[in-house]
């Protein structure tokens, strides 16, 4: 597992062996099953998150308890509800496996710290943080301006090595749209 | 305009004075007419805005040429497109001025500068950025989930200082509504 953390790392970033062997030491593995919580609404998220394999899904609830997925985190990404992290307050989100999961997970505290001695793993930080807003902005337009046709179409062009990953019914809660217009657009699609 | 600046930092750091004095004198100082733009879409992002007096629109437009809005910036907050402004590419959105406004403007050589030299500014670029990055997120999920009603509560609620200077049309390419809808939606209101 860590072995995986430090090709990624390697392939990101010039961090040191030594620097790449400090950061992986300080995490800690955990592993998911199918549809297992990593953090529940309400919870303050405490952890940095690493996915080494599998998928996980960050994802809100409303009233009638339909559940509306914000992001998909498959291997070598990151997970988790920064404003709950950076604030420690308690999270308005939910994330949970899509698929068995194998992760690695650092508290605040320890990551903290390692952001403060290792400059070059601030800079992938902060990389990763502008890379996540350009991509919201993005997806916010899209579901703004997309039909529902345009959504689905722009997810198979975006997400192709995680569509046969993903039952219909999260991808329609992605979308934004019910599982009856995607199953539509699909057989529609099918038929062309 | 300048001091307006100047008192915006005072709040949100504690910046020296002489710090406050090098950020200020490296701004230039632009007005636009109402619906003049700012950033048109396919350029490239060349400067940070603050907005002194009035308010910007970010918007992103479809094939048929509708209009639909990102963000809203009023006075004594920022506009840019992050992404073509970081990697200096053409952006694929537009920012136009909703009313008559008066800006500030840092070209990137000259801000970037500034961020190296004060680290005090650094931290309040991180928080601005963090910032953007958490109502983002809460932005997309209300995208996803609310009902046309809930998404004009929502705004609302979040925006009451600007209800009264915006447009109907520009609320609509907001919440992502027809017109036709979001009429019906105050109708209904103002009759409950």
């Amino acid at each position: 597992m860590i072995t995986r953390f430090e090709t990624y790392l390697r392939t990101h970033t010039s961090l040191s062996d030594e620097d790449i062997e400090r950061i992986a030491s300080a995490a800690m593995p955990r592993s998911l099953r199918r549809n297992e919580l990593l953090l529940q609404q309400d919870q303050v998220c405490r952890y940095k998150t690493f996915i080494i394999n599998g998928l996980l899904r960050t994802f809100g609830r409303v009233a009638d308890g339909s559940e509306y997925i914000l992001q998909f985190s498959p291997e070598n990404s990151w997970a988790l509800d920064a404003e709950s992290y950076d604030r420690e307050t308690p999270s308005v989100f939910n994330i949970a496996a899509v698929e068995q999961s194998e992760l690695l997970l650092w508290n605040k505290a320890d990551f903290d710290r390692l952001l403060t001695d290792i400059p070059e793993l601030q800079a992938l930080s902060r990389q990763l943080i502008s890379r996540s807003n350009y991509s919201s902005r993005q997806r916010l337009f899209t579901a703004l301006s997309a039909t529902s046709e345009e959504k689905y179409e722009d997810f198979t062009r975006t997400f192709p090595h995680l569509l046969a990953r993903l039952p219909l019914h999260l991808i329609a809660a992605y979308l934004g749209i019910s599982l009856k217009t995607l199953t539509r657009i699909r057989h529609a699609q099918l038929h062309r």
